[in-house]
């Protein structure tokens, strides 16, 4: 696909993402705290300790590893400074969530409910799994000074397409995530057309929508007028 | 993103897709036969008319979709003959989706039980929606002689990253469902490591797959010897 690039305004979309990435997080504090309880690490309350699970892995995952990506579009700053914070929120985006999926195992652990017998769950492992080896691969390849040029050339597309790909399943397994939490609700007698359901429905469509425009970035390039350097997606 | 095109032998990623397809339409008759009970559009067994679902939502939009999509760089016919082909596989992959989804409004209508009340429902609307606005835009834009063709060349990329967006959204949706209908099975005493529960979370898995390869071929180049013409990915 040789520059099948759409047009747009790369810093106008980045503004929408941001202010997509505060709602949904407000959103996301508002379900835990006033819907479910709020958090904990240890308490006999177990569903405290499952709450922190969507928070750091939506965070993480989608919002700072979103963020991450756009960032040699979204900032103003030289290739240099926008390549450590490229690197460095998606650092942040593993720890979170790593944390965050261990907050599910304990939730699952200490409630003596299986383990891994979820599509979401073989999904969220392949994708923590997957980010990790990607970044320490992609710290070695476009870091290093010693690494040829050739290499770095030739690694690029394949780090956006894994990209691309580790991205989109962490939108869509969030999505999977609240799919799930929600019918084990709604099984439990929560109301099909109540407000907790419309807000869970709701962050989900938000979490596509600033999935998708995430993407738009990623396949864009600036329009003719706008600095050409500033505005290129490269890691070289 | 201007060519960040992955370099592949789309011929040979296209025979493993093609196999994937085959395989996964199987085991999705395989459970809905087997385990699910069968087919029918009017009986008293209620769960027969649901299994149409997943039969022809899978089949038409993901597997017939993601033929169509691939269809400019894995066939080996002249571009005129693979445009009509294309366009001929998406109107049968929503065809396909559209029955399947009346399916799952039957099944619902005739056991009572709301309709719309998920983010799979959601989404399913919105795909759909968009798969046919999109399918006709393209019609009237890259069909009808007398359009322009910079109208033709800045409507490509949105076409492009449209389509993408739907499939993806198809791919995302279809995984959704099995993970709905076997959180219902596993609530109502289904085995959560059980045979039938392995058997639909692989389906999900290879469905993930089978959109992985069709997304590769998307954004990919062919190698530099092979043949220019017949490896475009272009619908002008
Ligand atoms: C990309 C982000 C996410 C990843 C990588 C992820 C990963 C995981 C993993 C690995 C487990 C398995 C824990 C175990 O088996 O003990 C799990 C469980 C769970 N997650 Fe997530 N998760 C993500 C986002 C979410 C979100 C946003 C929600 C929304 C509420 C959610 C809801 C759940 C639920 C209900 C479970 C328990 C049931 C199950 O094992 O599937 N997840 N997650
Ligand atoms: C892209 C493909 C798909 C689309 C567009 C789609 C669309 C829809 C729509 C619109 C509904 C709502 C029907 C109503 O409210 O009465 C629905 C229901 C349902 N679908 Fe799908 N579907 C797809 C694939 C699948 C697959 C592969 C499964 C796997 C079993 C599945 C399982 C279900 C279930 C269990 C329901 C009933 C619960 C609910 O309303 O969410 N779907 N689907």
């Amino acid at each position: 696909m040789s520059d099948m690039s759409v047009v747009i305004n790369a810093r106008m979309v980045a503004f929408v993402i941001h202010a997509l990435a505060v709602v949904v997080s407000v959103m996301v504090f508002v379900w835990s705290i006033s819907y479910r309880g709020g958090f904990a690490w240890e308490s006999k309350n177990k569903t405290l300790i499952f709450n922190l699970h969507p928070v750091l892995t939506l965070i993480g995952l989608v919002f700072l590893g979103g963020e991450a990506i756009i960032s040699y579009k979204s900032l103003p700053f030289e290739k240099r400074v926008k390549k450590s914070i490229h690197l460095v929120l998606h650092a942040i985006a593993i720890i979170l969530g790593i944390i965050g999926i261990y907050a599910a195992f304990k939730h699952h652990n200490e409630k003596h409910i299986p383990n891994l017998y979820t599509i979401h769950s073989w999904i969220g492992i392949g994708i923590i799994v997957l980010y990790a080896l990607q970044w320490m691969y992609s710290i070695i390849v476009f870091l290093f000074p010693r690494v040829s040029s050739t290499l770095r050339s030739n690694s690029l597309p394949w780090h956006v397409f894994l990209g691309v790909f580790v991205y989109v399943l962490a939108v869509g397994n969030s999505v999977l995530g609240f799919l799930e939490k929600l019918t084990f609700l709604e099984k439990s007698g929560l109301d099909k057309f109540g407000s907790e359901a419309f807000l869970v429905n709701y962050m989900a469509i938000f979490t596509v929508l600033f999935g998708t425009l995430v993407l738009l970035i990623v396949f864009s390039k600036s329009p003719p007028t706008a600095d050409e350097d500033n505005f290129s997606y490269s890691a070289i």
